[in-house]
């Protein structure tokens, strides 16, 4: 458990102004990271974050996107290529483009948080801290108890330094349907 | 919110001491009242309370089941037919029979919660009031939050008397695949 | 590839009277062999059939169930308990109940058929050919396109005597959630 | 049912030469014509369109995908953004990108067929003849059944003219999560 970092990102979509964490202290916060190419973002992680937003009142609870993009970058990577996938599977939550790494590193955000690949699901309690973090799937029932653990809890003040943590499911060795795993 | 009645059972399977509400003082308890060929049953209620028992854990959430027959019950209403029921659908948790109403009337404990048909699912909190009673199916989030959230507030000693609130869903006029209703 | 053998039957439900096989010579005749206490029958076998009887027309391809009880048969051979099954699942056809084997022995359709278990699908020709004997689960494309061949093609007159043929999928060694294996 | 006309088309994907519908007569071709960011073809079209690849044998069935790009044409419609995604969501068949249309009229072979939007089936049988063509969803088991009742019968070698027939299907109104609606 540690203070998530702020996203690093280079551009917002579905917002009027771009979203800082620290402006969301005292909600707890859902990032869903996914490519629009990745097989297990669109049939699993992006209809799973449409649901917790559904699912739970704004005030409490705020879901974003991550468009981490560490594959294909050429045509995944673009604002408007973006814009359409969002358009037609209908994105309610604001979308954040991660800063791309430089000299062909992954992107900023990614690479800071840790993550294996996509999708990655972020739970980030009201102090700001980094409560879990997994890769590829997780069941709807867990997840709907764990945030609502932390609606509950989490105004500890005191964040405590650790190594991340990503969840307690294996990295699969390879990209598979299910999710893409970073090089 | 209300005291939750105790359950009025003619015998229990997969336990080997019959099971009383009192005694789970202390312990959030998630009720699914089923019929063994209601097909809303088997093909959703039953299955999300084994997801139940599978999240959450003993000492936090107790799953029982409630064989409410009220249709039918010449031919399901037998032990011996639930017994080889919970056998091949590999029902891991205690299952009551409800004790049958006289004269043709509504079986006892599903009377005594206002049961409308099945799948009913309750929960009920520490500190034995009802809080949620739904008839029809309810998704696994929404499911996971709520008992999540009774595991952490409810050690309220109050029992507020008031009508039973049987949940979000309307009730289907008549019997569908989803649901069975009563009479 | 041999003359399919004629049903032994105790009873017939949803039909008036009694079928044979031989008076329905010149349509291709499916029987899903079931229990109904069978899981997979439930969640996949039954539904397929009604597919079945939903996709092709009633004076090409006739559709009928078979319950061949071979478990739990105290509590899932009485005709009302199946009536009040085909009832509340909505099975559309007329179904057979397979006549008691002696002695503990399998139910007598199921015992000339050599089937294994349940759900087993039968597809007959025109001729009165036993074409196919699937024992588990068959994908709809598959079936719907086997299903048309025989429609175009059985007209042969000739009955091949063969060893029975149960279908390209290997029996589960022990009872599963998607099929139940006979002793 | 009238002849297929000859795909218009710029590139080919999956395939060391180009395809023309004339050097497939005498095989049943099946054409999933698609657009990558349309949620209905990534969810219900492609799958199918893989199934009936893996249900049928390449000496018979012919598949092939068509990428008809009317919407978001920027973005989805260059040969590399169709090859990534071709390569995520692993399509084993050879895949033409339309030819785009003149001053923003809807791609050549799309307007040829009068397709109202994506996913479309096409059903083409062994004389080159358009026997079916789908917008939007059809089960499994009747196309299993379409394909092999043009597998046995289709050698006819008259080319009946007539009017394209679009299949059994209502055309949304507009764009669904099912399927896109041209304009």
């Amino acid at each position: 458990m540690y203070k998530a970092p702020e996203l690093k990102v280079c551009a917002w979509l579905n917002t009027e102004a771009p979203v800082t964490l620290a402006e969301l202290r005292g909600r707890v916060v859902v990032i869903e990271a996914f490519q629009m190419l990745c097989p297990g973002c669109v049939a699993h992680g992006l209809p799973q974050a449409k649901r917790v937003a559904e699912t739970f009142r704004d005030e409490d609870v705020v879901v974003l996107g991550l468009h981490t993009v560490f594959e294909h970058v050429e045509v995944q990577g673009g604002r408007d290529a973006l814009a359409a996938f969002m358009h037609e599977y209908r994105i309610p939550f604001p979308v954040a483009i991660d800063a791309p790494g430089e000299q062909g590193r992954l992107p900023e955000t990614m690479s800071a948080y840790g993550m294996r690949g996509t999708p990655t699901l972020l739970l980030i309690d009201r102090a700001g801290l980094l409560r879990q973090q997994y890769f590829g799937a997780i069941d709807d029932m867990r997840l709907g108890a764990e945030i609502m653990s932390l609606l509950q809890h989490s105004t500890a003040s005191t964040a405590d330094r650790a190594a991340p943590d990503d969840g307690a499911l294996d990295s699969p060795a390879a990209c598979t349907e299910e999710s893409c795993a970073a090089p």
